[in-house]
């Protein structure tokens, strides 16, 4: 009953054993158990685990067949596979890229590799939850690339072995950092999702791309369906609307602006910018200083696209972070004066640093009344539209001409996952077809309304949707809820923690509106200081100081900046599912540990 | 012995058997064995595969304890695992994702899980190369929108059970496009590389991203390394310039134009193309009528930055569809005339229908005269620079101010890997950093020239290198020149198979540059048709239904499309390593038989 069709399929690789029962004998007692331990057992543990798994017919067969019958196929099966087995044990040293699939006996082989590759990173991604593995190993460039013991980056003309390139995938990861670690507070991107990395797994080997139907039929119908789910959540009647993945919120971004003119002055399509007047956007002054800012990309769009960067004009906010209404509209009506036409605002919902919700209401209200485009960057503060307690900080959302999402941000998505949502259907594919009307080979035998190649500015595009879809299914809309939500109650349990505690400032005062808690650490040495330019420029040197010991004991991981005339604070970000209260208290102690003499 | 870290790991889950003995008699005997088959065994199976192998301390401790003590703690461990596994056995459909890590107990169910997926991969992998197995199950949109027997795309509030995510994986990959099959001949990125595929396991695992060197370190210098090497293989003086792995061709391509622009007109990142005089760029007509081409990305570039379609001047190509050099210069002195600025040459290495290679030097002679940007569109053609056979086609490539090149294409790396090289230093950054001379948190303890982010238009950017690196590391250069001279001799073969054969006509004569092979199959009852409209037309509607038969069949996939004033044909490439001479013979069958009766 034991020999279902992957078995089978090893007929490649004859039984060499000539004596299974000595064999059999060898893998099931504890005599030269060594051997069978290191050996035989462990890969036909590799073996079960990888062929037999998934024998659906063992069921009935299991029920007809008698037990001495049984027996002898687990023993030829076992003989079988020991010998397999042996055969490729010490082999990692010996086989090569070469040796595996498609080549001539090469299923073995790879299944082998492929499994220990997964062992690899099975042990990965089992440390990075376990609070005692450090964040990361830190190395200067120059350590790195001079070479840490038998991991060298340098390429060569020549093979390495497959035990050489295991080593390399080990190293790989033991030189990086964990972002899925619990105390890792880095980026807005953070966690390690089990589910979006299974996703993702499959994702690389269907290793397709979105450009048409034909060969992504599965995946652009997800995309299709979740981007429809996005909108109706959005608030957009039934759904309706377009949208894509694209490689990152920067890009998402960018098709906003694109779509933007493209409706506005469609002609600049064919014509270049020089068919159209000056036209001018506008965007938050909080989005777009920062160098390390993951936002200043409209500025970069407008520079790209060929408005110029001075043409795109940095709206005032307040001391939260946000967008002055008002000065939106003085700054509109001073563009018109000036002979400019302006095109489109950004509200952006949530900044980078401070988390900020600009007034995306008041913000429609003036582009309604201007005829202006109204994009909403949601790229970190999408998810919230997930959370019945936290949406409302989107209110008006449902306004807007266009919506960047990112769900590889707050959502907790692997890398990359950004949606560009757009209100008016057809726009995105008028915007970017470079075919005039001329239907997408319009002979093919499906409906070709469903390929998304004419959309995109790109043309192969990754496949950045399953491990979303496969999420969504596995935790339920609640289950992102939840998570933001959690997310949330940890970032007001660090505000509560701090804002009262003594060598502690906040960069703006009130509870914050996103997970983003900005603050100063004042080290005891300091707290006696007169406000002045000596203490700025001491304080402007306390964050940069404590992240640098906090990367070279690898403990922890936040990111710091200046805004502004303030100077370097912390900027704390969650987005990782695996943080806990414990890991905000770690953090705070990290941080007067490591800052206490400075 | 066996008493290794990862198996004490598992404190959180006691052992609960009260009769170890039982149990590992269970085990070992094959009375019961159904029972240990399906559930110990096989569960024992994916435990040893999981987290046994690794045990680097087996080889000494085994040798110091004897054999009374083995067997004892072999008892143990197994009872152990026993209990630990068939307590899990029957859980996936009451697990969910809220029991996967970082769930407290959560590491159980986690490796569960994910070597479940592995199965559902690894199985998914081995046909993939498995002849007798279909390329693809063709549904149409309509069908699984419907859903297919318990395969629904909808996603719901309530999170689904890990038995119904494992059974979303299965169906997706089913009703999927195998496009590592030896017979999908459909796209220019084919093929299904393990080591490739291992890369972007571990890379979504990793789960980072390559905007700065302190949360990429490996990665970033990995980027470095490699573009080095791949500059010194175009041929820039020690491999000097600078780059970037970017989204895919068509991002690549739009880099070049920019940074043309910003060379020549660095005001326009200011104040937008309003400061520039009218700009024009010079691609060939190859490159742009196609609607399935990847390649009009120059147009859609030219769109997108403001120059405007009409501003890209499209160059008439001889019958092989190289760009005519004579025809350039009279298009520039032309442009000239009008008052227009070129700016910019496209020349093709290796076009998407014909796999035509433009005559680089040439075009460079052209480009120096009148101080133009030369970039080469390598994105499908720059493979052939690993081969010493076959480079000589870009002849002049060191020439180039900008190079694309997609080592997912032609080299078969899984997607998307995609590089854009530039010959001058700095520009890239000069070009798209926002900080105008203001140093990146110049306060970092590292060398933060490392940082990539102000270099890319993007913000967040996926890891798109080390898939690439590991292969360059398991198959050396000459791997990679070993693929490309394959896959063109391949192409040599069907080229010669059928220019003679009886029902074929080649789309342009001579052997193939690249591994494009352009022909017309023409059924029986149409060969002594005399040429003319009603032949044409039925000759149009040839490949079209022939390719519909195959994707219904799912026996092979190969593309087809018209070119200018040529009716439908088909287009035929090789990038994939699995496929064989069998193969094409296959294929030439295959539209023979589905062609025969048309």
């Amino acid at each position: 009953f034991l020999s279902c069709a992957s078995v089978h399929s090893f007929h490649a690789l004859p039984p060499q054993s000539t004596n299974i029962d000595q064999s059999i004998d060898q893998s099931l007692t504890c005599d030269g158990w060594y051997g069978v331990a290191h050996g035989c057992t462990r890969k036909l543990g590799m073996k079960i685990c990888g062929f037999l798994q998934k024998n659906n017919s063992l069921d009935e067969k299991g029920r007809i067949v008698g037990a001495f019958s049984q027996k002898q196929q687990l023993v030829s099966e076992l003989g079988e596979r020991e010998q397999r087995f042996r055969r490729t044990e010490t082999d990692f040293s010996n086989l090569f890229a070469r040796d595996l699939l498609p080549a001539k006996n090469g299923e073995e082989p790879t299944m082998q590799f492929l499994l220990e590759v997964v062992d690899i990173l099975t042990n990965y991604i089992r440390k990075t939850f376990d609070r005692s593995t450090k964040v990361l190993d830190f190395h200067h460039p120059h350590q790195l690339l001079e070479g840490m013991e038998g991991f060298n980056l340098e390429l060569s003309d020549q093979p390495e072995s497959l035990e050489q390139i295991l080593v390399d995938c080990r190293d790989t990861l033991k030189y990086g950092v964990r972002t899925g670690h619990p105390r890792f507070f880095n980026q807005l991107s953070t966690g390690l999702d089990i589910i979006g990395l299974a996703g993702e797994w499959l994702t690389s080997t269907a290793n397709t791309n979105m450009f048409t139907y034909e060969i992504a039929p599965v995946f652009v119908l997800m995309e299709q369906l979740t981007l429809k789910k996005m909108r109706e959540i959005i608030g957009w009647p039934n759904g309706e609307g377009d949208g894509l993945f694209s490689p990152g919120g920067a890009i998402s971004n960018m098709y906003s602006v694109m779509i933007a003119r493209y409706k506005y002055f469609p002609e600049v399509k064919t014509k270049g910018m020089s068919a159209a007047p000056r036209l001018v956007l506008f965007t938050s002054e909080h989005v777009s200083k920062h160098p390390q800012s993951s936002h200043y990309s409209i500025t970069k769009a407008g520079a790209a696209l060929g408005f110029g960067k001075e043409n795109v004009i940095l709206l005032s906010t307040d001391e939260r972070g946000r967008v002055i209404p008002a000065d939106l509209e003085a700054k509109i009506i001073d563009a018109k004066q000036k002979g400019y036409v302006p095109l489109f605002v950004n509200a952006t919902a949530g900044t980078t640093v401070y988390g900020a919700f600009d007034p995306i209401n008041d913000i429609a209200d003036i582009c309604e009344k201007y005829n202006l485009w109204l994009h909403v960057d949601g790229a970190w503060g999408g998810g919230l539209l997930m959370s019945r307690r936290h949406r409302h900080k989107l209110s008006g959302v449902e306004r807007a001409n266009s919506v960047t999402w990112n769900p590889h941000k707050m959502m907790g998505v692997p890398l990359q996952c950004s949606a560009i949502l757009v209100r008016e259907k057809g726009i995105l594919q008028g915007c970017n077809s470079m075919c005039a009307g001329y239907l997408f080979q319009p002979d093919k035998q499906y409906d070709v309304t469903y390929d998304t190649g004419d959309k995109a500015i790109q043309c192969g595009r990754h496949v950045d949707i399953f491990k979303f879809w496969l999420m969504w299914k596995a935790k339920g809309t609640v289950g992102f809820e939840q998570h933001i939500d959690r997310c949330l109650e940890l970032s007001e349990y660090l505000y509560n923690k701090i804002k009262n505690r003594p060598g502690y400032e906040m960069v703006f005062q009130g509870e914050p509106q996103h997970t983003n808690v900005c603050f100063w650490y004042i080290p005891p040495s300091m707290r006696n200081m007169p406000d002045g330019e000596e203490r700025r420029e001491r304080l402007h040197k306390v964050a940069p100081k404590i992240k640098a010991m906090m990367m070279e004991s690898g403990t922890t991981m936040v990111g710091y900046q200046p805004q502004g005339d303030k100077v370097n604070f912390f900027r704390m970000v969650i987005s990782n599912h695996a943080a806990t209260r414990s890991d905000i208290d770690f953090l705070i102690d990290e941080i007067e540990r490591l800052g206490h003499d400075l």
